[in-house]
């Protein structure tokens, strides 16, 4: 923090504590000391658990927003509720969920991976045998291709930003590079496209370019340093980093090195962008450049005019966050977001912004720009292009008005 | 990875595949396309969950070796299971859990912080006022001073890495910077330390210097992007990174302002380090630079001779790792291994080697080099050093015997 915005910050929080809106001295009710003792000081606290859960009291941060196709359960998904959360890991038990045939129930002892096609030695790997092989971890972000889908619509959505853009969530995954694995089995000439199946009942499958398996591509094998989650691979998942999330082939069973691109259901009749034109973009991997405003969002109301902090979240599947530019004014100026560090690539990157709200009417937004130079476009501009047709890879700026009454609500502006 | 290091990998890989250790061809009992098709192929999996748990087959990964005070229940600590882990992020889940009088059920709209003392404004604080403020998110271990102790009973400890290290764990913590708060309330001269006091029922409490204070203490109020956990200090903890855990005093209600250290029984009948000489060290904060090798460790028997890749963690209390060497012949030669990258300051590192394990009796180590140019120690010394009375502030080198039959021991070596 440089030492203008330390001031400023220092100034604005003195003049809110004058006014009583954010601390209080104490009074004469206070004890003493200061404080009343509270009635969990008064005898001891519960014992040790296995294995930990959230507060009792936050019990209302949940996955949000769960849809399933009809007549199914679990195929479908469920959303990281982003307005709850600070930082840039998403807790597992919040990672958003997409299934096309629910969350296999997997043995490990019994899963096997098997490498084969265009190779010259077949290979069959157990978890176990996987577990013995050099491993990387690292910090990303997976976003579904979906996410955001509903900034497609003509009127926006009554709906907070998790249930509208809670398709992205961000782990540490540690796991085997895929290219030690390929090496191994022998890439035959001409071989150019990997297919990568999934051992859920859908057989999810998708048609991965060898360049991506030979650059950052991993099996992942632990989230956040535990094991894989079940609904996000246990016990073994593709990682693509940057790249939509269906391609990270989940419960990952098979990987098929071809010649070309296999056509799959999910890569032709699904996960394609119908465009205004009437033709469809294909393979279209990496998310784009984004950021949202978390905080105020959607649904919160501001207590009073005053200091408030600005706080989101930014990502690109083409690299890492450069700037991230706010404006408080509907767009009129645009001022650049402190980031936090460590920024890293394809990872979530955690901005914020002091902002001192006089009372008026206005209206928030936050554009993000990468380091190679892709910048955020606004809605307008976004559907002028592609039209609003598609359901997937929206990355349109996402806009809050902010009331005289405080409420804060998804707004097309 | 270096070009070198890859292509020992390459052959190493290669020739242990060629004798069928880690990887199998395809044979006529596979089905035709490589893989008979598992059960869980055959029907839908499971729907969606609003707060997802690890997989069934992984409910042995537990916090590990909970010990409490006789009479007590939470009085003690329980364990992160590092052997089972990978990365550096511990789930919240694991974290380890030191507490004095159990885990207090606070209720955050009731809960309040309070600055007193020797400043111009006493302040009250609610949760809600807290969030309010700027906050930073930073990736920091934490690590209970009495971690390791059993390396100071002079027979090495029948127990896994976790049961023996597994004091310290490393998340993600975004909270509001301390010295904001003390600049709000306006310390007065001569305030030269801070007593901190939990809101459980031990109340325990910690005096704190005011350099720390206002340098990176926080206010942590979420672990690994959620709102803490219970038993790591819901709603609001101190967080002073580096230093010893109980000092994060946990569950924060008091930051009284004074002029010299208070001499609480947390740092004068406890937390103190009996040397050999009876005399105790006070007032012993950083952790000192520390490094396990987590796989192998004890317990585990290797499969056999051939390919194994070493992974540990390294961490220190003053600063970024630098370097970890580890031996795999019991001290007689050291290579440096690969460290994952962000090494960030006061977190863990993961770090790594391949071995290649010709099958004999030998011993691994691994040390660890600070930025701040401080060594891990040798036991041997380390004891020499500072005699066995104490039970805080052990980092001696830790050695696992692998014997040749695979299994691997603690060893004093």
């Amino acid at each position: 923090m440089d030492a203008a915005r330390r001031g400023f910050l220092r100034r604005s929080i003195a003049l809110l504590t004058a006014s009583g809106l954010i601390s209080r001295r104490p009074t004469a009710t206070d004890a003493a000391e200061g404080l009343e003792v509270p009635p969990w000081m008064k005898s001891p606290g519960a014992g040790f658990n296995d294995y930990g859960a959230p507060a009792k009291y936050e019990s209302k941060v949940t996955r949000t927003f769960g849809r399933s196709q009809p007549g199914t359960t679990g195929s479908g998904a469920i959303r990281t509720p982003l307005e709850a959360l600070e930082g840039t890991i998403t807790p597992s038990g919040l990672h958003f969920e997409r299934s096309h045939s629910g969350v296999p129930d997997i043995d490990p002892a019994k899963h096997r991976l098997l490498i084969h096609g265009m190779v010259k030695r077949p290979l069959i790997f157990t978890i176990d045998a996987l577990l013995r092989y050099p491993m990387v971890a690292r910090v990303h972000f997976i976003e579904c291709s979906g996410n955001s889908q509903l900034l497609y619509q003509p009127t926006p959505p009554n709906l907070s930003v998790g249930q509208t853009h809670g398709l992205v969530s961000c782990s540490e995954w540690t796991g085997v590079p895929l290219r030690l694995l390929l090496e191994e089995a022998g890439v035959e000439p001409g071989a150019s496209w990997i297919l990568a199946e999934g051992a859920d009942a859908a057989a999810m499958s998708r048609s991965i370019p060898m360049a991506k398996a030979m650059d950052d591509a991993m099996l992942a094998l632990f989230q956040n340093g535990e094991r894989l989650r079940p609904e996000n691979g246990y016990p073994v998942r593709l990682f693509l980093p940057g790249w939509e999330g269906n391609m990270s082939v989940k419960w990952l069973r098979r990987l098929k090195v071809v010649a070309a691109a296999i056509m799959t259901k999910d890569e032709t009749s699904r996960y394609t962008d119908l465009q205004a034109d009437g033709k469809s973009l294909m393979f279209t991997y990496p998310m784009e450049v984004k950021s949202l405003i978390t905080r105020p969002s959607h649904g919160m109301t501001l207590p009073g005019p005053g200091l408030h902090q600005i706080s989101g979240i930014a990502w690109s599947g083409e690299g890492k966050i450069r700037r991230v530019e706010i404006t408080t004014d509907g767009g009129r100026t645009w001022v650049g977001a402190a980031l936090t560090e460590p920024v890293l690539p394809r990872s979530l990157t955690r901005f914020r912004l002091a902002w001192r709200w006089d009372g008026g009417a206005t209206v928030l937004k936050s554009r993000a720009i990468d380091d190679a130079g892709n910048t955020q476009p606004e809605r307008d501009a976004f559907i002028a292009r592609h039209g609003n047709n598609a359901i997937f890879h929206c990355n349109a700026i996402q806009a809050w008005s902010v009331a005289a009454s405080g409420e804060v609500k998804h707004v097309y502006a």
